[in-house]
């Protein structure tokens, strides 16, 4: 399979965004929203920070306090039986998780599509009860003029997803939470079918069930019903642990094509496609059996947590699939797909 | 506090109900949504059948095939050492889990509120792949002349919330999936606030956030957004283990009375209250610091699931609320409370 990486890859490190705190660092800067906006490529980046820590006895995970408006640091002994530090990403106590970083989200811009200049500041920054862990992996959809933001808010309360909003990517309008924890990986198509918006989302049930692609409707981008389950796991292929949505769909003459994640028991996060009916976005007329893309560059295999791919944007442009991607959840790397063959691969 | 309980419980007992096929038998009929339909009382009663089993060795999982439209009845040895029998609802296996019985909701008539005609067959019955494991717990709102049904459905994809309703309480019309999975105890409000519905619901997070309860807000019953963390457990109350809502939301004086269960970590649950802003359900005025009802009476401490108070539906009528509620997962039952000693018992 044909996916041609830039060779500038990683497009964007860490060590390229200025934190926002002197006292911070930049450990990841991936899993970018995407969006052609003018003659520009826009990528929303999540930026995962954590605070400087110069004690080896000790970790630290940030929150941030919505009452009083400023980010808390608790300290956690690295001896204290009572916690569990084996996943680099979080702190497991009696009182509950904590991560190790807290993300934002960051803007970029960049006319040829490879080379960015990224802003100083944060586009948007954690400012609620649902967002005191960060926020995190945003998708943007252009629907009539303004371009829609939603990206996983995370809490003590749960994950869920938020809605955001922009005219010119330097103001934005929060709108609330539209999917209740746990949800992840939504996207919401560009256009209206019949009326109607429609948006792919990922449920993660605590009991009956597992973490699969489901697909809902709505009159307004707020409010999401009529949930059908899309599209389940498969367990002899490289999706047989978890698999949620990617890129925002688009259009093609065939139907919606989704660019989609896939990640087996071992957490090995690879790229997949799946054609879904235009008129009937419930409809799945064809998936891939092997991946799109999988980890195999240095920089997709190691990194803050190696051997993932995992794509929250692409473009459609020139008869290829532009794919922007974080790899390893450390940097946001690029690459090129003919649109040809990935249909030729669906089965 | 003053549960008056009804000398005719419990209401209606298993055995009180016909079983959809001969070779099945209740073993529960319980949690029933309520609603008044002219000079009636209706319930509309969860009956949890399972097979009848006549060998020891064996437990039986009964589950809706949706393709064929019939029942499948799966076999488990009890010596299999793969699966796990220790909690009486369910097997669990490497495959996932089953339930021991699976439950349709059957309507039930009364001129007095105690005595009841029940039908001999199902007002809904499994009928798709969201529900082949059952239809659980209804509630019913009126709105606008219909009666609104909302129903666990569960399923091997997880457990959601779907609509029906019906004018009639005799034809019943399916609306589909409004709360993706884990979602239960949705009690939809009565009446519109400022031009939208609201809703009581209860995600059940997997990794960050517990069992409580929140709010949404819908242009048309069907969509649901603008979710809203409503309350938490408490780790000093009953209600320490999970919260969800119970009875159907109605109207008073000083805004919505919502009576809620709640349970501690031994899964023992009341029943609580909390008064929700007339205008802005989203703000809670004041709640139960010790529960209003708890289970002491036999037919509620003894059953398939024992130490189970659990209300889906109350009517509230002459100053007193009227509450129907469940007993120990077995039985329906009934009990009355002045209005002013709830009120009067919240902080």
């Amino acid at each position: 399979m044909s996916f041609l990486r830039s060779p500038f890859n990683p497009l964007i490190k860490p060590g390229d965004v200025i934190p926002t705190r002197s006292d911070f660092e930049v450990i990841c800067a991936f899993n970018a929203g995407v969006a052609r906006y003018r003659d520009e490529v826009i990528l929303l980046l999540r930026i995962a920070e954590r605070p400087q820590n110069r004690d080896p006895n000790i970790h630290l995970c940030p929150i941030y306090d919505p009452v009083n408006d400023k980010m808390v640091i608790l300290e956690f002994a690295k001896e204290d039986p009572r916690c569990d530090f084996s996943d680099s990403r979080l702190v497991r106590t009696d009182a509950g998780l904590f991560l190790t970083s807290i993300s934002h989200l960051r803007l970029a811009r960049s006319h040829d599509g490879v080379h960015f200049e990224i802003e100083d500041k944060p586009a948007l920054f954690p400012a609620n009860i649902y967002e005191n862990y960060g926020i995190e992996d945003p998708r943007i959809t252009g629907l009539g003029g303004r371009y829609y933001i939603n990206y996983s808010g995370i809490s003590d309360i749960g994950i869920t997803t938020c809605l955001a909003s922009t005219e010119d990517f330097r103001s934005y309008q929060r709108h609330g939470v539209i999917f209740y924890p746990d949800n992840k990986d939504v996207e919401i198509f560009p256009e209206k079918i019949d009326g109607k918006y429609y948006a792919l989302h990922r449920p993660s049930p605590s009991s009956l069930g597992r973490p699969e692609i489901w697909l809902a409707e709505s009159p307004d981008l707020l409010c999401w019903g009529n949930h059908r389950h899309l599209m389940g796991l498969r367990d002899d292929c490289f999706d047989s642990g978890r698999i949620g949505g990617g890129a925002v769909p688009f259009r093609i003459d065939e139907g919606w094509l989704e660019i989609y994640h896939g990640a087996d028991r071992n957490n090995r996060y690879c790229l997949g496609a799946v054609l879904l009916d235009a008129k009937a976005p419930w409809r799945v007329l064809a998936r891939s059996r092997r991946p799109i893309a999988e980890p195999e560059t240095e920089y997709e295999v190691n990194g803050f947590f190696g051997n993932v791919i995992f794509s929250c944007g692409a473009l459609y442009e020139d008869g290829k699939v532009k794919i922007y991607y974080g790899a390893a959840d450390t940097c946001m790397c690029y690459a090129e797909m003919p649109l040809a063959e990935i249909l030729s691969s669906l089965v």
